[in-house]
């Protein structure tokens, strides 16, 4: 269990990919990284590499160093000193290496390379994760677009109806936010770090010479990171897109919650989900709880992302002095609330109704009115504005638009019926929904 | 230990005031409080109540409800469904008590009465602990001021030498912005919450007749809470004050952090610090790591503070869809960032040493130009503006700026060393340094 | 008319008092101050200060410096180089004056002293018209709460109908939120800023001896504004609690906004604005524009806020190097949006319109279910939880709570009518309204 | 002139491209676009399209609609009541054309689809010329980068001296970053928007039947924006993607004047600015006032971009009630801070002067311990750790390691000089520097 898991039910037994254990386990797979890196560029043997591998908690099967053995509270506690968690853990790794293998551990390393690889380590594990939940909202909104492709239903601009519009296409562009969001997470540069203690990396040289010129690709490639050619100890960038990308996804997922909560309202009731949650003290409440969660992610999301870029801007000197700490639980804490809100989203997707009795009363609602857009391109150059703007009064004064429009002389040669009929006034509704692509 | 600690040295083993068994602790205490309310207003023995009270987790001697015995983890997973841990709680709750009294458990309140509650016992909790520490910090500051109170220094703005101060107003400044967020801190309402399920306390009537009518103020005054009269279950001040107050807590640790980082620069190095940080890489690194995590404190705690009034600003309905969520975790994290910047600024002004030489040193850095302010006020008069400007030229290009004016015939009459005292120009410095109150 | 106002309908016309002349003005005015605070010590006559006041633009009827006739444009572009329009302002205003005199301008003073003075000017008479719509907008909800305090209304929690409140107390709610902001905004400390070139008011001394002593204590009374013992340079709670008020003034106007989007609604419609905006495409639009724009400068200042807390966290040094700088546009824009957002709820409050018939047909949307609660209350300890459940399942399925309840053998002695009756079911919503005090 | 000229040195006379004058002026351009683009589709002829252009304030050698003649400040008025200036606007234009031609004016649109594209072509403007500022900066600084490639100068982490590194190396690494800003900014899409009252397009295809089709397309390209195959209303990445984008830039400007701040400081003195500000007490003061503005608007661009994104997430129904309100002013004053902080950087890179003396005399100020991290490298494995650690802090006690060193039995077979040089210990800086790309 997470801490801040009674009051984080976003993220409640969704985040195991960023939990302590998981970043425990990045600090020591990425210093084992380096010792790979240290065999491909030919500096030690492969044997040598993967004994020391084994001794500091790799495990082959999973691929990850998740035999360690740390404690990781106690060590938490020796890293406040030094203001990180890896000047303690290097002795610790040292330790369980015989004397000769010792200085193959964090060989040539600073801190922040370790704890920089060891954050990305763990946005690649997070962000495949909100993909593989993305991918499957995205799945199910498709087909709830075309199954409702032509379920024809008031569109709402400042919370007042105004033409008719599609659930369909409602659907489509919720789709349309996610997949741009989800092409952005796609595209990211995630860079192993390796700069030695400023950037230089002249230590790597010192102790391996030529050898060490590829020591960044392969540390890189041993990680499954990119390689951007250079240090970014004090550029920032690839923390600040991260955040900007998890923010969109946050955004998106924001706007598909914030209408769902909208849609089921008591008043409109268009939607329901059918795993409504209750309530400590009114029995028959039906709340749409995952929505409400996903909302509560998409208001916070921005701020960390901005604070990452206030950091980004004071990456001063060779490593700035507080801006690089302000990072790590900033980033963390992102990684998780998309984590919490994909996952979130993936169930609220399958869990939606629709009552299509509600959105056809709804759509009745103004008498007519969702139709004087239409009526007014129609009828303005037949009757004038000022006729145009007397129907449209009286209509909302309470009669019913379409009477009022048959009643007029100028209308008898039209086809009226044509004309009032909403699912005749979609637009590129249809098509739009039509274009959505499958995945590949 | 809490999650997130290796990367939040900031706050490792300083946030048991807000830890996950902490928050489970207040919202059992929360509704033993309601239970006792209940008796205060005669509607239940007292008896009863203890028994109650005991019951459901109250230990008198710790004065917490810490013999509750919950798994907060199960909890927590259940408390995903429906959006908040207080839904499961309450028949956990009632389950150990007999069936005649379980009535009694919630009577009438609703999950936010519960978990807003919570969060503000927690929150005068963790406000009281990083009050103490503050305490701590602003006599340590205010002997350091005292200590150095004629310690003439280079005083600078925008980077640049401007005129002398002192070493003692420099603390003295520091310790006014924190004696202005100490106060906004103890002057701080935190009430409890009991509005019932939309804010109208119908259930508690309903319930507790005339008697309920009592029963906001005997709640809060057995919780040690404020009572404001009326629910604030939308009206979201109390959250935002508190955010507001803390976000100036670290705002004025803030500056001090920024300064000790600038004072300890290598070739500033006009103060020290004893218990400096060390290096994975370079053995002989003393870095003010305290002063480096209260600076990260000071970068993210505005943000979250935003966070706190983009919630209340969107408090909508009679309980709002994400709003109140968004607000849990982003209050825990604020009061966990006050205790920590607290805890570290205590400990970085008792560390702190100040090298004499060094400024002096810097104070003679600029061949008087420090002086240019005074010089110029005297003798622009006696020698015209344009003169001025040309001495003030001459000693930028490197001529000592008091040798310049010892050599005008219009200097002969004054008392130049006088002049060129930098400890004969700090104005109120020492003033205001004397008028440093001792802490009643 | 300011830049942006075409883009920034929410600030257009409104915003005279932090307009570009205003803040020239206030500049000039700062100067004048200063002027006469120097007369008040007896450094120099009544006489000499008047002359000099009128001669840098006072004008004694406005009671303001609006005589100056200086070019604000050519000024702007002049204060690039030094990155204040201080230093350009000292020299235009000392050319009014004969030489004899031009000594007193800006008389020991630096560019912060005026610039951050200016500032208070500025926010101290946007403050107070802030203040005078907010009364405007509060006497309006006070009446229309005593209006509607009996009308009950369906209240809603996460979207959905909940139990019965009142319009009465959904207004007195707003104005709780409102009440509260105003008397952070009556409490701020608006100082004046008397410093010197690095807070050590040395050249004041220098120039003034002993009188200088009480310069800033008269500076201070001369403009209206707060004196705070010491200068302010570096601990910037004046401004950061400024910006903390006006967003909690944002923060409420915001709940009543977002309200009124929600219940404006074409499906709820239980409220209407008799002032609303039209669309440049659908001719029947009424959009509730007021709130709209008072939600937009709900969602913006927060962040501003933030910016000013980080500006006041890195106000390093004796003058910050950028810090600073980012206050300036930040307040202005602040103090704009709250007089944006102020001046409209007061005409959004003054053009609401109840429609009881929607307020009552809302109310009977859940057949029943909005008293769930209370029937819980009431039939569960003669019923069993089980079969209460049941029947709040029967009921959500579509049969009428209130049928089902009047079956029950158990209700045969009760009054049903009464229990089934939503205003017997407001709690203390009457009580609340009645403890609206009104203005003093 | 721009409103808040006064104070906002950082865009002063900068800001041309998003004035009020341009703000109308794209409105203006997007109707004729629309006009346009109708002629496009066929549905009106070339001639007919031109005259209208012609009469809505089209100047054909301007390539702007810069010949309207309409008064800003009074359509901003009228546009209050609407919430947009594009309500009064239509009728405006309208009245320069015959009766018959009327209706091809705003034919088929919606506000939104104005507004938004406006915004757009102001950004592609905007950003167009932030770019060619960038560029200049990037070459200048390439070339500072290569001037100072083999400059040996004191690396700085937490303040503290570090190990060596080179001027050059530092510059490139600016570099690195403002050309990642730049990719992005190149990358960005900016569309034009038509999605008519509520993104279905359905006025379109009422007027123009089939040849509807293709008018999305045509008005993009009319407009030189970009066509993103739907419309955007409530899909809000291009403006958030542009706020990331534009803060990315503020971002990597930041760390560039941050470290120009630092290197200027009296104490370190590495570099100067040939164009130093003045003060208005202090007359020897020559402060890095372009710096000092730039990290001015690195504090402030990422809380304006997280607005953007919370009222992209916020982006509710079809058209939100606030949220699209609340990106107009904020996303002009992001493109505004980074035209500023372009402007500003060009002149400052330009502007930079390197004091060798005092970079030579900063590198040896720690008395060899800079070159302890690789003095340990080599001497551990000889004399072990703890005989390390004691010369090490025999050094930090004033002896100079050097000469320790050189004491050592172990060093008499090494050339303890080439050790002891930090131009032998710069690792990659040279290579780094060699691989700055020349712009295409």
């Amino acid at each position: 269990m997470s801490s801040d898991a009674l009051l984080s039910p976003l993220t409640t037994g969704l985040v195991d990919a960023v939990s302590e254990e998981a970043v425990l386990e990045a600090l020591v797979r990425a210093e084992v990284g380096l010792v790979r890196a240290w065999a491909e560029v030919g500096a030690l043997s492969d044997e040598d590499a993967s004994s020391i591998a084994v001794a500091l908690g790799w495990n082959a099967d999973a691929g990850r160093a998740v035999d360690h053995g740390i404690d990781a509270a106690a060590l938490a506690e020796e890293g406040i000193a030094g203001g990180n968690p890896v000047i303690p853990l290097v002795p610790v790794l040292k330790r369980r290496l015989p004397p000769e293998q010792r200085s193959w551990v964090h060989r040539g390393a600073t801190s922040q390379d370790i704890v920089d690889t060891a954050l990305m380590l763990l946005a690649r594990s997070a962000v495949d994760q909100v993909l593989a939940r993305l991918d499957a909202t995205e799945a199910v909104l498709a087909t709830f677009a075309r199954d409702h492709r032509d379920l024809v239903a008031a569109a709402r601009t400042l919370g007042q109806h105004a033409v008719p519009t599609t659930v369909g296409l409602r659907a489509a562009v919720w789709l349309a936010g996610l997949r741009r969001a989800s092409a952005r997470l796609r595209g990211l540069v995630l860079p192993a770090q390796l700069g030695g203690a400023a950037g230089t990396r002249a230590s790597f040289h010192e102790l391996g010479g030529d050898a060490a010129t590829h020591l960044p690709a392969r540390f890189a490639q041993a990680l499954g990171l990119d390689d951007v050619g250079a240090p970014w100890h004090t550029t920032r960038w690839p923390v600040t897109e991260l955040g900007d990308a998890l923010t969109q996804t946050t955004d998106a997922l924001g706007v598909f919650a914030t209408d769902v909560v909208t849609l089921t309202r008591t008043e409109i009731a268009e939607l329901a989900v059918s795993d409504g949650g209750g309530s400590s003290a009114m029995p028959q409440k039906q709340n749409p709880v995952r929505a409400v969660l996903i909302r509560s992610a998409a208001l916070r999301a921005p701020q960390l992302a901005a604070t990452l870029h206030l950091a980004a801007a004071d990456a001063a000197d060779e490593r700035p002095a507080g801006a690089w700490h302000a990072e790590w639980p900033t980033l963390l804490d992102l990684l998780r609330i998309a984590l919490g809100a994909s996952a979130h989203a993936e169930r609220l997707a399958s869990s939606l109704r629709v009552d299509e009795q509600a959105v056809n009363r709804n759509l009745g609602l103004s008498g007519g009115l969702i139709l004087a857009e239409r009526l007014s391109i129609v009828f303005t150059p037949l009757i004038g504005g000022d006729r145009m703007s007397q129907l449209v009064a009286a209509a909302a004064a309470g009669t019913d638009l379409g009477e009022l429009v048959r009643a007029l002389p100028e209308a008898l040669s039209l086809d009226v019926d044509a004309l009032l009929d909403p699912a005749a006034y979609t637009g590129e509704s249809g098509a739009i929904v039509d274009r959505i692509e499958d995945p590949a």
